[in-house]
């Protein structure tokens, strides 16, 4: 009696909504009733219906007796909108199939415990896998505070993202560039080191139909970055923020960073920037970069669920290296530039045996164009355990 | 009538053959008669019979009037073995039914002709591209007189075959390392750099039951290679030749390569390696470095129709700059070890701009283990053309 086949239609709706929701999670909902579909929804917007509640409200006829199909289990409290169980209940709904579970361990199995307790049946972990995977951003927000963090990073064949003369445009195709917009679309902030500012002068914005700009957030230690860059030039239509070393300011009696004195020109810089619309976001220094890790938290309280960090071998490695990375994601272009002197994507210190590396786990492997794109969780962190 | 499943069979039956054939091609065959398997043979092994004949000897029943399957057009000249050609009129068969064509243009077509000319029915280019991708190496040695050269190396996610530290066992884990071990048996020869000798010291045969040792081609420009190294301590159970500098060396007058009298030092070191069973090879510079199209040339005069290219980033390069490599195999190891000073697979002068890359063709991906292998041909070496 149960198909598998609504819930397929429940992920593909959830899936609908992919860069609108955060820091919300991606939900679809499908009812059904006499083996018909009567209504669908899913979560469309910070802020608008829950799924629950659009596939309600979509219905074609009375939901009694239906039963409904929705991609995580319903949320039993209030938030931007009154509970989902409530309106489950209203609806006269008597059979609820449920995906994931609500990863927040206050609130999980909450909601299927209210419908049951009200007399509805209710099927959880069914296609559990599935709809965990559209929502893993979300579920290690929701468990760790911390954005999920995404590394990504472009090379040839033999592993250069950069001819030894530093060219690199273009080592990817159309293809593999246009799934960057779309990855950017599905991030909440992108993180670049000031290497990249200054090498490449990029716009970091989302360049797709009806898609959004992620926060930027450069990574600057000493103040660098150019005046007339792109990144400045747009900062006041783009949230823009650089992170500066905690040594080049000192804090205010009121909690905000003002410049220290010592430092005119970089006072002066920094007021610049401010005028230009950047926010300057001071801290603290890790062998002698801004440290990463707490950047991490810093976004996370402001509701950056996840971080696409674009370009730089050095933040490639801070990055690592603090434990911040969950998933790596490598655009291999079918080319050969050869040269020891031509950069690799990753720089730092790097390890010193084979055993200390970052372990990968399985890989999902396919082709944009003519270049492969391979999707790997971060799932060892040796140097970043022995360092805490 | 025609049945895709026999020649899938004669392909199955023909790859039987890998690794024993050079420097003849894989052929299969299958004999079919009121829809039934009746003989079924391949090539087993350089100076066999062949597969035609091999089908036919095995044959249950008489093949008068039954049908052939055979992946590669019959020859019609006497080799090591009389033309299956006659063998087939022989027979009474009275259908062949013909994979690939002979790639040899003096003979291409004429073994078909003989037959249809002998009234028997003759279906040419069945499942052809099937049938042709098994035999690539023989088809280019045949055309071009070169070996099909293939260039392997394994590296991390991030691009490295070593840590900074020159660190390097293990990249790859076991399956990819079996993986290895079963090219080796495929090809007639094996070249790498005196740098892998001197940092790894190994043995570069094959460890696969009933496998075969490649011919083990060590390019050493100055005869650095030591005595006691495990390549020249089995130089007499495995077939050796040392590639160095023509300079080290002078011709006499029989042709055969005599040390210069100016270095007695080297001239020692080489009549010990002769000694030891290593065969001493002259080769032209190229760049300081002995000139790997030579090298090539060399061996497809010996009848060397395959040479795999196993380590050392200067030999990879080398080999691409001037032309030679058909067919690149990545091995990837989910894995980051980070650094710029951690050396990356192909080292050399390499290219300017990313327009100057060698470009590949569209790959082929696959799992060993927790590895991924990448295989592309080599479709463009602008650097070769523009040198040549």
């Amino acid at each position: 009696m149960i198909n598998s086949d609504y819930m397929k239609l429940a992920i593909q709706l959830a899936l609908q909504g992919t860069g609108h929701t955060s820091p919300n999670p991606l939900v679809g909902a499908v009812i059904v009733k006499d083996d018909q579909i009567i209504g669908q929804g899913y979560h469309a917007r910070y802020g608008d219906l829950h799924a629950e509640r659009a596939a309600l409200a979509a219905c074609t006829q009375s939901p009694e007796g239906a039963t409904i199909y929705v991609t995580l289990e319903p949320c039993c409290h209030h938030g931007k909108q009154p509970p989902c169980t409530e309106a489950i209940l209203e609806s006269g709904i008597k059979h609820v199939i449920i995906g994931s579970r609500d990863p927040n361990p206050l609130v999980s199995g909450k909601g299927s415990r209210i419908l049951q307790e009200h007399g509805i049946e209710v099927t959880e972990d069914f296609m559990r896998e599935e709809c965990d995977a559209i929502n893993a951003i979300f579920f290690h927000y929701i468990q760790t505070g911390m954005p999920y963090v995404t590394l990504k990073y472009a090379m040839t064949m033999d592993g250069r993202i950069a001819t030894r003369t530093g060219a690199s445009r273009w080592i990817t195709g159309e293809k593999a560039r246009e799934n960057v917009h779309k990855d950017r679309n599905r991030h909440a902030a992108i993180l670049a080191g000031i290497g990249t500012v200054l090498t490449d002068d990029p716009l970091l914005n989302c360049r797709i139909e009806g898609g959004k700009d992620p926060l930027r957030v450069i990574c600057d230690t000493k103040l660098r970055i150019p005046l007339d860059s792109q990144i400045v030039r747009t900062a006041k239509e783009i949230p823009t923020i650089i992170a500066v070393g905690a040594d080049l300011l000192q804090t205010s009696d009121t909690g905000s960073p003002v410049l220290r004195s010592s430092l005119p020109e970089i006072s002066r810089k920094a007021e610049a920037l401010k005028a230009a619309g950047c926010r300057i976001l001071p801290l603290p220094l890790k062998d002698g970069h801004p440290d990463l890790h707490a950047l991490m938290e810093a976004l996370g309280k402001e509701k950056i669920d996840s971080v696409l960090i674009e370009g730089g071998s050095q933040i490639a490695w801070s990055a690592l290296s603090c434990g911040i990375v969950n998933k790596i994601q490598t655009y291999i272009a079918p080319k050969i530039f050869g040269s020891q002197e031509a950069p690799g994507p990753v720089g730092g210190a790097g390890v010193e045996l084979p055993a200390e590396c970052f372990a990968l786990g399985t890989p999902d492997i396919r082709m944009l164009g003519d270049d492969i794109l391979i999707e790997s969780e971060v799932i060892s962190c040796s140097q970043a355990s022995s360092k805490k």
